[in-house]
């Protein structure tokens, strides 16, 4: 099969079909622009159980999503794309970059869903836009960014409840978004506790990636948690 | 005359008259968040004039700004305002902070002014945000910020007719707006090279505090240039 492209934390892979790619999830984890590295085996196959249990979560809901199905531990078939180099966030509580961004303690619930989008670009560290340089950038329209905007609030009220079904505080989330060739916009990449801020509704532990970022230990643990809860 | 407020490159200080304070123009100048600083003899009273003109001009054209009137070389009286922690941006063409953060050589034209909002905070050194960061900071209404936004637009109008006359092209300005005690919008602060920024419309000489922050030479040659030509 022929990688397309390598990322972080997954691999992009041609099929045999025209408009079908397959996504293998590593067990590569990384943080801060990939300064910090590490493998963390077990991880890929976790965030490709939980991602697959999402997307079809959400195309129940009525999300279109570029998901096909999970074809084995560590592989999803997805829909082609072209993703849109933004990454596209809600946050519903202050945590991570904006905390520190904007001098907020983290935990501080928002009375409605704040909406960022950054740039996804390695070398310039991801800088966060606003709807005028996104349209500039010429990384979508605004018509289509005003669509992306409802779209992820709506995603959000749909994440909220599954995982508050599963005893866990979405904090905030990243997501991607990619056209097909026909220009539809899809839900594309991974939705897992690598793009998720997760917390335990009673205890406040921390259920997600920043068990890596800030050294807390028990990282697989806390994903095999999180997949559990949610199966 | 008791000081209320010393910034980087103002003084604030109370009158007799309620409702009215005087701005202090001082010849200091500081970039990169204050760590770069110097005296530049002669700044504070061009700001001063070139403030003056540009507000007098704007209340002409129906913006209600803080301007009561240039009372000596480098005094201003205005109407005392609680001004909200946001620079807010506008900017023509691509330069600056925008270049670097989003990868842009300087000087390309955008067919719609890019707007901008960054939280007015020195120890966080002026971070970008969004309309929805601004409501979660309590910066401001979504109505203020709408507000806020159609006014500065206008005002971008405004100031590119009023430099091309002058056969300058306005880039790029910082502008800030504060609340009277009747909660009514001004524009207030100052509009000068120091918060604009202006390029020779022929040669594209830069015209502003840029020969400052580049040591390019000349800084108050091209301020007083730019006063000579609004005159
Ligand atoms: N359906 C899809 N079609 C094409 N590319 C996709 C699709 N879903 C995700 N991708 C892209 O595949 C890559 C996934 O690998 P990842 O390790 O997350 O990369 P990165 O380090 O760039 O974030 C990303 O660039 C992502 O945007
Ligand atoms: N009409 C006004 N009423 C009250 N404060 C004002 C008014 N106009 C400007 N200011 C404030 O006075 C200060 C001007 O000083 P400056 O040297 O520019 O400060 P800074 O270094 O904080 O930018 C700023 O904090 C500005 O917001
Ligand atoms: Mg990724
Ligand atoms: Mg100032």
């Amino acid at each position: 099969m022929k990688m397309l492209y390598e990322g972080k934390a997954k691999q992009v892979f041609l099929t045999d079909k025209e408009g079908e790619y397959i996504v293998h999830f590593k067990d590569d984890a990384t943080a801060f622009n990939g300064v910090k590295k590490e493998k963390i085996t077990g991880k890929g196959e976790l965030n490709n159980a939980i991602s697959s249990l999402i997307f079809e979560m959400l195309e129940k809901e009525g999300i279109k999503t570029h998901f096909i199905k999970k074809i084995n531990s560590n592989d999803m078939l997805v829909k082609k794309v072209n993703i849109l180099p933004l990454e596209v966030i809600i946050r519903n509580l202050s945590a991570g970059s904006l905390s520190k961004r904007l001098g907020l303690e983290e935990g501080i619930e928002f009375e409605e869903p704040v909406f960022e989008l950054c740039y996804k670009r390695d070398d310039l560290a991801d800088p966060i836009i606003n709807d005028d340089h996104a349209v500039i950038l010429g990384l979508a329209s605004r018509v289509e960014i005003e669509q992306i905007k409802k779209e992820t609030l709506k995603i959000n009220e749909l994440l909220k409840t599954f995982f508050r079904k599963a005893n866990l505080r979405l904090i905030d989330f990243k997501i991607e978004y990619g056209r097909t060739d026909d220009g539809e916009l899809l839900l594309a990449d991974e939705v897992s506790p690598d793009t998720c801020r997760l917390w335990d509704i009673h205890t406040n532990e921390k259920m997600d990636k920043d068990r890596f970022r800030r050294d807390l230990g028990s990282v697989i643990e806390a994903y095999q948690e999180v997949l559990e809860r949610i199966k």
